[in-house]
């Protein structure tokens, strides 16, 4: 038996998570028996999409959170899985896992960092390439806007749009951001929404109107955009983060939809797993653009499993650039 | 020279329009030049979509009212049209007409009233055929939701959602709306949305959830809908015509988009011109349920030029039940 530890929800929250709604518990893990296998996880991966589930009960009290993970088989009884394999698995937030196999993937990185299929590689990865050029319907060259384009899909997504010779305009929550959006990502505008009137610069920012609106944020981005779309725009909806802490997930009301009429525009939910059967040429082009150093990406990690809860707090109150990760030791 | 009337719009409104907005203005008419036409207006449609248009330039100030009427002709010098043709037009708002045949159709209305081609067999019943079957593409059997469901557009759309075997619910601002509806029109349900909580009689009304709400009135209703929709659901956005009487188009706030990811929601601004070509299945299906009984409709009618302003104005108080009419001597 092996001492572990292991986060677990408490309590929901209502509006904003704090720390007090999550527990850190020490449990313990026996050796594999025949057909299973021990992972030991190295990183976890923190994603905004975990804000709502804690409050709709897919995820359950009392139990380890799910999240995404990648981590080291330490001993094996399965005949799919021998010690020493790097994996990936859903089974997150916690120190060491005892798995009969059942959702555990076989990782080879090659000679990329095992981390970036927790984001660019990963999930995340996919639903900026599938939001934007699925439901998107992204043509080369058009006007893209992706609010919280910092994020870990955000700023994927303004770089296939400027991969794609979009002109491309960021939002994001402070100058540091949005330096690092303007002059390494190489976007044609940023906007700081914490400063001035998100409406007037982005009113500027656009001065040929946009015709994809990636939207991360609901609220008062989405209700800034629609102004601004052009006729047969799209307005994939990946997330709205302006919603996930407040009760009901009601975001700040959205007065501006009558735009949607004249100029006939689409706005679309969509789910990453929409995406699951264009993994490879995901995967293909995504490899291929970070090799050749047009896809960059950024690491915000937090040390340790007694992090986790703060982690996942912090993507709510902008702490992250880039992919918010915990490390384990 | 005869002496004519017609209405101007003489100064923009900001919110709800007034009767001060409009004037009703004397003219000279000339008799008809080679080429020329003369045509006297018999009945004037009064149509919702006007009312954007006051505000934002598409209606010059000082000059006739654009809008659908139809009329005879009482002169004719060209070749294309001769006295006591039926014709159609979209420069209505006024008592007489001269034109070069411009715009102007020949109106064939066989053994069904003319009025019909102002609505049920015209644009307004063609909003409500393409927006429902194309743009809402609605499937047998589905559950429907359609709010100012005994308007013009509406009352035609519940009709077409029942010929359809659809579960379909209706909104309606008054009990006499409501009972034509469930009782005439035989809908399933419907929600008087002045009594009560339009949220709560919603939910109570689709135990199934809906498939397609055809959208015509945004804000509240537009709120109260996207937490009913089922996965895969459609929303067609006819109209907004909470919005359309606020400053700037701004409806009420919808606070509930956040409900479109998960459930993959689309929704989708449409224009009636972007059905034009099937308008011949379109009269072909129209005339056979007229025919049969199973599309029925009524005429709000106000008599004389006099009243055209009251009648345009009296859409967004709720006067009308089902096509709101001018009626010319």
């Amino acid at each position: 038996m092996t001492t572990q530890r292991e986060v677990h929800l408490i309590e929901r929250p209502e509006g904003l998570p704090s720390e007090d709604h999550f527990s850190i518990v020490e449990t313990e893990v026996g050796d594999p028996a025949e057909g299973e296998i021990l992972i030991k996880n190295t990183w976890m991966s923190v994603d905004p999409a975990m804000r709502p589930r804690l409050s709709n009960n897919q995820q359950p009290l009392n139990a380890p959170m799910w999240a995404g993970a990648i981590g080291e088989v330490v001993a094996s009884r399965h005949p799919d899985f021998k010690e020493g394999d790097s994996v990936q698995h859903q089974q997150g937030f916690r120190e060491l896992l005892l798995s009969d196999g059942e959702g555990i993937n076989v990782l080879d990185p090659g000679d990329l960092p095992a981390t970036l299929y927790l984001h660019v590689l990963g999930g995340t990865g996919l639903t900026a390439y599938g939001g934007l050029l699925v439901t998107g319907e992204l043509k080369d060259g058009e006007r893209v806007f992706v609010s919280a384009a910092a994020g870990a899909v955000g700023s994927v997504a303004v770089q296939i749009a400027r991969i794609r010779d979009c002109y491309t305009i960021g939002s994001a929550g402070s100058n540091t951001k949005c330096d690092w959006l303007k002059n390494e990502l190489g976007l044609d505008a940023v906007i700081n929404y914490r400063e001035g009137s998100l409406r007037k610069n982005l009113k500027e920012a656009a001065p040929d109107g946009i015709d994809v609106y990636f939207d991360n944020v609901g609220g008062e981005h989405l209700d800034a955009a629609l102004p601004r779309m052009n006729p047969l725009g799209r307005i994939p909806i990946c997330g709205m983060i302006s919603a996930y802490n407040t009760p009901g997930a009601r975001s700040a009301g959205v007065t501006t939809l009558s735009n949607m009429i004249y100029n006939r525009i689409t706005m679309k939910g969509f789910v990453v797993y929409e995406f699951n059967e264009m993994r490879e040429q995901f995967l293909s082009d995504m490899i291929g653009w970070i090799k050749d150093g047009r896809m960059q990406y950024r690491e915000t990690i937090l040390d340790g499993i007694d992090n986790a809860p703060k982690a996942l707090i912090g993507l709510f109150t902008g702490e992250n650039i880039g992919k918010m990760l915990v490390k384990l030791a």
